[in-house]
């Protein structure tokens, strides 16, 4: 039997997860793939994932791929992993691939988004996928702030110290504000060719110091020039951020 | 020092408690307040609140009320209470009312929301506030079958059996059914002046079986008149039901 490399699309409630990649000592969202695949088609199975969440980050399309002999039809394996897998992981598609496609390897258009409540008391239901931001934040100001941010940058200011990675250029095609239900809800959805450890949530940090008046919009291109994480704002909390969406150029979208 | 009666308007997140009302096994948001109103006060208090949610239920605008010698101004109550309740339950709001105001005595309006995803594969981040449906529903035939329930009418078919109530008889002001999230979530908006017990989901249940065409719209005229729980569709489970809002004609509306 010919084996096949499988594709995998992810998505996840990270509150109860050390995060994507396994761990010593916790549940993970791969440790919990591997296992569930296991036992699915009587082989060991390891996933490759293609962005590596933080603990508490969630997804909506996260994408993993892995090799099989089995003889499942690979659009069947979504429906089977899912009865072995807890209810906050959920397979939403599964596909053949090329034999060496590679989730890390392959050019590819990644969306984020993360949320902020900005309301004096958070909405319990809320709690576990978003910010608490007491103090009302000006929206205008952090949007003139993004616009610095896209384009083809040196993100360096936006890494989190000691990463290893061989360049911290990086290119942002886009970020976008918007207020949902009723407008307490503040989503920045950040849409780049790839982003460094953390980039997105000190993105996040860094627009609500802008929000909150400690700097000033204009100041987010002195933070880029300076290639100095203390320059940025802090590290938005996990809980907001979701991993929503991976495309891969010359793919149709999904 | 005078005593003064406060109301509490009481959010949370019902997943991880028994309900409302205190039970001898388990949590409740009843047990919490009275806890945290305790601690805080410095004497036994004991709430009293509108709606006694079920197990699994949630609330955005669920009432209470409790009496006090404390001389914390009622409207601070609510910031100190938050500190020391669990993230999940919030109190959103606190204010001195009438001595003999009683949240299950006064005319009232209500509305819940019960919320249906509908789609294959349930978004992990929706599990707990959603019932999941796999198969299109007919919106329309919903529509004209929620139709039948606007108005006065004897609601025994909707109450749970041995319910031990005076009249089965509510006003339902309004069934709206509206889709959100790029139509994958149908939200089931209903308001009235007073619901029997499982009322909600039981009309819920009752619309999905139309939306499945297993009952006809015109049929749930039938139900109605047939007085008898068995005609009615299930219980929808309780993760999908929010306890949104209480109105009380003659205050303003916050």
């Amino acid at each position: 039997m010919e084996g096949k490399r499988v594709r995998l699309w992810v998505a996840y409630d990270g509150t109860n997860y050390h995060g994507w990649q396994i761990q010593n000592n916790g549940i993970t969202i791969e440790s919990e793939l591997n296992r569930a695949l296991t036992d699915l088609l009587g082989e060991e199975v390891k996933v490759i994932g293609a962005s590596r969440t933080d603990s508490g980050v969630h997804a909506l399309g996260n994408v993993a791929v892995f090799d099989t002999k089995s003889p499942i039809p690979a659009e069947k394996i979504c429906y089977a992993v899912n009865a072995r897998l807890p209810e906050d992981i959920r397979v939403t598609r599964s596909e053949e691939v090329a034999p060496d496609w590679h989730p890390r390897k392959r050019e590819s258009r990644k969306t984020y988004e993360y949320r902020i409540y900005c309301a004096e008391i958070l909405q319990p239901v809320k709690r576990l996928y978003c910010h608490h931001v007491y103090r009302p934040l000006d929206l205008e100001a952090m949007r003139r702030a993004a616009g610095y941010l896209v384009g083809e940058h040196d993100f360096k200011s936006f890494c989190q110290e000691n990463a290893q990675v061989e360049s911290t250029v990086r290119t942002v095609y886009d970020i976008a504000l918007e207020q949902e239900e009723d407008g307490s809800m503040l989503v920045i959805r950040v849409t780049g060719g790839g982003f460094l450890y953390n980039m997105v949530r000190i993105i996040a940090g860094t627009l609500l110091e802008v929000g909150c008046g400690r700097f000033a919009p204009e100041y987010v291109a002195e933070i880029l020039e300076k290639k100095d994480r203390s320059a940025a704002g802090p590290t938005a909390p996990a809980k907001g951020l979701t991993l929503v969406k991976y495309e891969f150029p010359g793919e149709a979208e999904r």
